[in-house]
């Protein structure tokens, strides 16, 4: 409770700005799989955080998997036969395919064309493109910057490498009470692309500075990782840490205006699922609860069947249903600093839920206690009762020991916070005592 | 099946009307949870069925509450400064507050005001209430009268007691060939408020009436006893009768033009759940099962969770939902004949399928067995069958052991008497047989 | 799939004007429950499939009935005094009530008219009407026909035999690899009626013809049968087979051009209730699945409680729900060759379903595999996925060992085929293992 009691009492907007501030510093950065430009991202989390940064070498086998080549650029252009620069990597590092190859050569534009990416149907827009494992070369740009290219020969130039290095991710943990874990993860290898993953970077990143230095029942580790082939090394790396969680997230794409969607873990009826439905359903905006499907982000790894984790993936707009995704337009702009705000608390009404999702046992099961006396229940008869004495009628009614906390917030339709509040007030109460 | 056959065969009209009337002969008693007003209640409902009365003690320990102390009333009165009583018991008893403490003072209006209470929504109603469990006095009136009354000094008065005495309660009991049991019981605490439960309190008498001297697979058990207090009283006092108990309907509200509700068991699939929604489903009335929840009437005893009885609770319109709720709006003629006919009828088909929802066993598996030479089929092929030939089907199809008659009823959407009747017959063809 | 594959590459149009042309042939036949209408019926049949003939006595008892005695007829007419055949068997076969016993008289007009059965509603239809099981005499005509009778005396005649016999019915069956069955049950006794059954008749023999040949994983029995009594004979005199059904099916009125219905079998969740509903699901026409109850066809007799077998019925417009259902206007007209096609279809789909329904086991199964490096993913990044990749992801996600291809296109929404494709190319690559 006082986890949320504490973000309530901050100014939302302030807060908002802030976390949209910090996914400002982090856009400019050429991030990718590997490299230094998710190496500097780790670094300025580390700033806010206590972040430990891991380096994986090229070639460890990570189950089906091998950590592949480090890919660095510096520079990358097209220039046209008059010398100019006309696609321009210092301008916006989508222009250049992810992971493209080092080139440095004059052709004519029609052997340029085939290593060209526009968006015909959204013509100022570049496109995000990447080619991990199979090594090619490739520009993105606008359709409307490739129209006005005339034939002529251009100068192509990625000055990049992609040589033995490592892979880099970064891990915070904090050690609660009991060794049983929350996963908090998300991608960290895109590229000036906003809502994907800024966002995610950076509610996280204030979720866990949030949480830090509290007496928590659960342990909490935070993953800022590449996507795919991090979770599949840190999941290769990790067997034994693996059997700690008990409840994990994946955070994306929680950034822009649109509603929240929860995509359930594979398991689909797992505390985290149950958790994530009762805090959106009551959190004030809209939302909507997905079924598990094996497409998506990170919990691809962490739910495959061998792991088959309980963990699911938090966004707000689902990746490809809008048409910014990918795109040079999922920007800044794209990015809400009231959205991130309210993801934020979400994520916290979350890790409230799990915090103090508990059974107990009502000490007076038969017949209600006489709620009147304790000053628990209205005076005068007459009239309907409130929230607050409804919920505690629900916690007395159901609290037999089969039915914990969420179960009754489910079926009472009462907000979880408000159903643990009666609780805490019927220990004090001496009607209700915590199952241990 | 002969239950609901020889209600069918009386004038639907006659019999609302008599429901009516001993509604109407109880409604100018003021009943609270104890004094003379429930007593002399009791006493009209012993006219008509053979009611036990018992009487506990103020002060006797019920689980976590008290017997409270005894509360009788002889008049009551606001008069104003030239002596017309402008606030009078004796025109209507819901104008002073239920429970209220004795008072006899002259006091200006502006002090009177903490004690009057009123509905300004609906200027020309009463609004009922009470203080059983804070020592306090008032009065309730309309607005409009309330509106009317200049400053100046007025006598107030309530002639009441509040002292050592007696919670009443009645109990009707007929022994069935099991002594499994099944609960009726509604609140008679109420004062003059003819839906709230005036209602129930016709129709349990009625309904306790019709079944009086019948060979009857269940035993029976009518409550009549004040709300609340009076079910906790009854339940701290027959431990033992509780385990007996198979099914039980708490009686309220049925006497509106509202269609039925029935909100379910805290089990939520006990068989009188599912009996009640099968005989609504069929009524001709439009109805709506609701999820159980902890606040409502005496379920809320019966339901908790030490006991957890298959206990539901019958209305029409649902308390808190009508305006009328609690006023004196709910007066004769909200309640009318054909409502409380109707609900007794609802009521003694509830009764037909627990005393008729047996399983039985086909005696002819193997295929279906011939109906046309035992009569039991039409005779010429080529167009549909009727419910009739339908529902012998069905029993014959799923009498398997596993289901029972309320199964089938349901998974074929046929009414249960007709169901029931098919088996009748098909038992009487010997192709069916009872499970003992 | 090669079964489905074979098909998509035929010319459909062909294929459903022999469906159409093979339920022309058969048309004209006056087909009963007994007699040579049938029997030569099975003989057309045993022109296209290997079809083994029964011929079961009279009087065998089977379970609760016998079979009855064989119904033969030659002619029949009503000869108006002028001497003219007003109505003429030679016309149509629907004429006389099926199973007329004879009869030859000259009757006045009012005492003919017990025996004469119309639809006012569509007066130029002529009604179908049977009278197995009670010995009697009947014409069928149009309403229009019979307002033109004028008084007088007529002559009747019904040349028909009604004698000791035989009860025909004609058996197919193909050995899988495994003794286990699937059934596929079509009833044969309909007269000139060509929805119900001449559609089935044909789709069934196709479907033969079809899996003729065959390695196949199951055994295949089709039965041409008629109506209830040869359903109730089959089965009493083929317990020993009736162990080895593992699914089955009840053709019947599936050449019209309505959506497809299936109704489920008395087990509601069998195999074949999933199977139907996943092919019908995606097959391009609309569809509705049917709870199961106990009137209907055949599966009325496989499904009965002894039984229990996991018989459903596909057909397309439901019988009884439609005008032309048992009159002259089920004629050649109101099937259609795309509608039988489009059925014969949907039964291979079924069968593909059921011979390729296996779980399997992910051999991969801690992360995903790197589908990239094998082929079996896009080469660029960015983008989504299609469904053949989504398949292959699914089947990885789901192949626990728990689930089947079939939970697998379920949960997916992906169609069968689909995923089993995926599967064979999963397998292929060693990424997948069948479960034995």
């Amino acid at each position: 409770m006082d986890l949320l009691k504490e973000l309530d009492g901050r100014n939302v907007s302030e807060l908002g700005g802030e976390l949209h501030r910090f996914a400002a510093d982090l856009y400019p950065i050429c991030r990718s799989i590997t490299g230094n430009g998710i190496r500097q991202t780790l670094k300025m989390i580390q700033n806010r955080i206590p972040l430990q940064i891991f380096e994986v070498p090229t070639g460890t086998p990570v189950f089906d998997w091998r950590v592949p080549k480090e890919w660095n650029i510096r520079d990358a252009y097209i220039k046209a036969p008059d010398g100019k620069r006309v696609v321009d990597f210092q301008q916006c590092n989508l222009h250049v395919m992810n992971y493209s190859t080092p080139v440095h050569a004059t052709l004519p534009l029609n052997e340029i064309r085939p290593h060209l990416s526009t968006i015909p149907e959204q013509p100022d827009w570049i496109p995000y493109r990447t080619s991990y494992y199979k090594e090619d070369w490739g520009f993105c740009l606008s359709h409307n910057q490739m129209l006005q290219l005339d034939d002529g020969d251009y100068e192509v130039c990625i000055d990049s490498t992609l040589e033995e290095g490592h892979l880099t991710y970064g891990e915070c943990y904090f050690a609660g009470r009991s060794s049983d874990e929350v996963l908090i993860s998300c991608h960290a290898c895109h590229p000036s692309l906003a809502n994907d993953n800024l966002s995610g970077l950076a509610v996280s990143t204030f979720l866990a500075r949030h949480l830090s230095g509290r007496d928590l029942r659960y342990s909490y580790r935070f993953l800022f990782i590449p996507g795919t082939i991090g979770a599949i090394t840190w999941l290769a790396q990790n067997r034994k840490a693996v059997g700690n969680i008990r409840h994990g997230l994946v955070l994306s794409g929680i950034g822009d205006v649109g509603g929240f969607h929860y995509k359930k873990s594979r398991r689909g009826n797992a505390e985290i699922d149950r958790a994530v439905a009762c805090v959106l359903r009551d959190c004030g905006e809209s939302s909507e609860i997905l079924d598990f499907s094996p497409y998506g982000y990170d919990e691809r790894q962490y739910c495959s069947p061998g792991f088959n984790l309980p963990v699911g993936c938090l966004m707000r707009s689902v990746w490809g249903t809008f048409p910014e995704y990918h795109t040079s337009a999922d920007n800044l702009d794209f990015i809400q600093p009231a959205s991130l705000a309210g993801s934020l608390h979400a994520c916290l009404g979350i890790v409230d839920v799990l915090e103090n999702n508990r059974r107990y046992v009502n000490q007076n099961p038969y017949c209600e206690p006489q709620l009147g006396k304790r000053n628990l229940y209205r005076a005068t008869g007459g009239d309907s009762i409130g929230t607050e004495i409804n919920a505690r009628l629900w916690v007395l009614s159901l609290s037999d020991g089969d039915h914990s906390l969420l179960d009754i917030a489910e079926r009472s339709k009462i907000p979880f916070f408000t159903i643990s509040e009666a609780a805490r007030l019927l220990c004090d109460a001496s009607l209700l005592s915590p199952l241990t």
